[in-house]
């Protein structure tokens, strides 16, 4: 029996963002119904070498199919200086929950540059203005790319503001979705202005201020990953209409951290989690909403449900590499 | 930048014993010094498939050497009868500590049997008798023969009883082994009168009793792995030399966990952890003891050890399968 090998480039291929996108809300379903496991993230940590792995096993349970899985991801910011690596890179054994057979090893990065996209378009869906025809990105890295990708596929989006003081990165993700939208450079206050904003930096200061925001602009917190991390002033959190998607991993390492530990913000002003929108158990965006904020920290059922879509995609499509790993049968 | 991919076969041909047995003493070393990080196992329960996951994440600094990984391991009692496949199967992904990269991926079900008779070794090393020449097995299982390749690489064995209620296991054994050993099937109490006797059986209620023991008998209890599980009755666990792997782990789901659990056994009829035993803060075998334990429930420390092993071996002699995972330089 065959373990399906998914390089970087395969789960590229094989994730259909609309189909992923439908798979997360899936997820946060099962989360929100108890059809979902997810034990805490442990972590290793190596000072020594100014790096952390995290171990992220899960498994739920959707309606009409079921996954498992686990991500052995690191963050080691020396990385791109010292050894031209990645901070982070990751890596997905997918297995079957039935037998445990590993259905498929993928590349973890890949695959959460998609599954966080599409996470935020999930929020955006149930969050955002009908229709929010401006998105705004406030950081040309990475996770911009599929910000814009995701979000685009549930709202009609014409016009995009990136703001990054990295004028390199700005054009080549100009150049990028050039062909598609309207893009061009901005300030933070004119991308914070747009219909839908994607905040995704590593800043430990707040650079978008309530007077940056529109009226009624909807914004996914994607940035902070560790504790003293925040991107957003506390004044936006405590006004908006607030949405986490764990209430242990935002206050931990989330956007709220900082406030919430500081005890600036308290559970009374955090609206509820994404999933229990999903389910119908909370409201999402009502007419009287003006701002609202989704703060996304990235669960571990999100890999198991874009695996699930990439590995079953790939596996239709005779893509990647099938390799007998266990020796088995 | 490629992954290095380990199957069945290439992690039995680079896992070298004796190379083996040296690294799970220096991994139970560094436990014992504070120079390992083993977050607890997490686990994921599926009732519906009979079956469980677990993540075993682990990092150990040796003198010479550091390693960091992770086993993602499953047990599902039904794959052998619904499914044609193992119980146990398990998936390792070798990481380098220094930046996180996946320096192999490898099959740890090879792996588990290969560090579970390493540890069983390391353990007869300090317990077992100097001239032990005979060696019990109960239970003919996959594990017993990593049991017996094992242990005489640091005694040497020459007579070895094999005994277990499937002839056909038995008669497997025997064939294999008969070059090499003068091995023949016998009752419980022949094999548990041996020098040494590793038991690697899944019973819940023992069956090996003081009697059958002889008198300097070292008995590497391998098989209790949950809950409800032992193979020795009460009275030899109180009245031998009892080392443990670890507390946490044995008196969860160790040999020990069954009367510990009942108050039958507490922590003053443990004698210690067999890492500190192998930096001499405790004693191993002294003239004046009788019968000693080995209580091993396999740590995940083994599982990286073990894995640092086949693949430093491996990748200096270009065994296994690069493969370029993650799309990195």
């Amino acid at each position: 029996m065959e373990t399906l090998l998914l390089n970087q480039d395969a789960v590229d291929e094989n994730t259909q963002m609309p189909e992923l996108i439908r798979a997360i809300e899936d997820a946060f379903a099962a989360y929100a119904t108890g059809d979902a496991q997810m034990p805490a993230k442990s972590y290793i940590d190596l000072p020594q070498y100014n790096g952390d792995f995290r171990s992220m096993p899960a498994y739920l349970d959707a309606d009409d199919w079921d996954a498992a899985g686990i991500k052995w991801v690191n963050v080691h910011p020396d990385n791109p200086e010292e050894f031209d690596l990645p901070t982070v890179m990751g890596t997905m054994v997918y297995s079957d929950p039935e037998t445990a057979f590993p259905l498929a090893i993928m590349d973890g990065t890949e695959l959460t540059m998609k599954r966080t996209g599409a996470a935020a378009a999930v929020a955006t869906d149930y969050l955002a203005v009908e229709n929010a025809t401006s998105m705004g990105l406030i950081g040309a890295g990475v996770q911009s790319y599929t910000q814009l990708e995701a979000i685009s596929e549930i709202r009609p989006i014409e016009e995009v503001v990136i703001s990054d003081l990295n004028e390199e990165a700005v054009a080549d993700f100009i150049d990028y979705f050039d062909d598609e939208f309207d893009v061009r450079a901005g300030s933070i206050s004119e991308a914070a202005s747009c219909d839908v904003l994607s905040t995704v930096t590593p800043v430990e200061s707040p650079i978008v201020s309530a007077e940056n925001l529109g009226e009624h602009t909807h914004v996914n917190a994607m940035g902070a990953d560790a504790e003293g991390k925040h991107e957003l002033a506390d004044e936006i959190l405590l006004d908006a209409k607030l949405v986490i998607d764990d209430h242990a991993q935002t206050t931990h390492s989330g956007e709220i951290n900082v406030p919430y530990n500081e005890g600036v913000l308290s559970d009374n002003d955090i609206h509820g989690d994404i999933g229990d929108i999903v389910v119908g158990d909370l409201s999402g965006r009502t007419e009287d909403d003006g701002v609202t904020v989704f703060d996304s920290t990235g669960l571990a059922i999100q890999d198991v449900a874009a695996a699930h879509v990439v590995y079953e995609h790939a596996n239709e499509n005779d893509n990647g590499y099938p390799f007998d790993l266990l020796g088995v049968q």
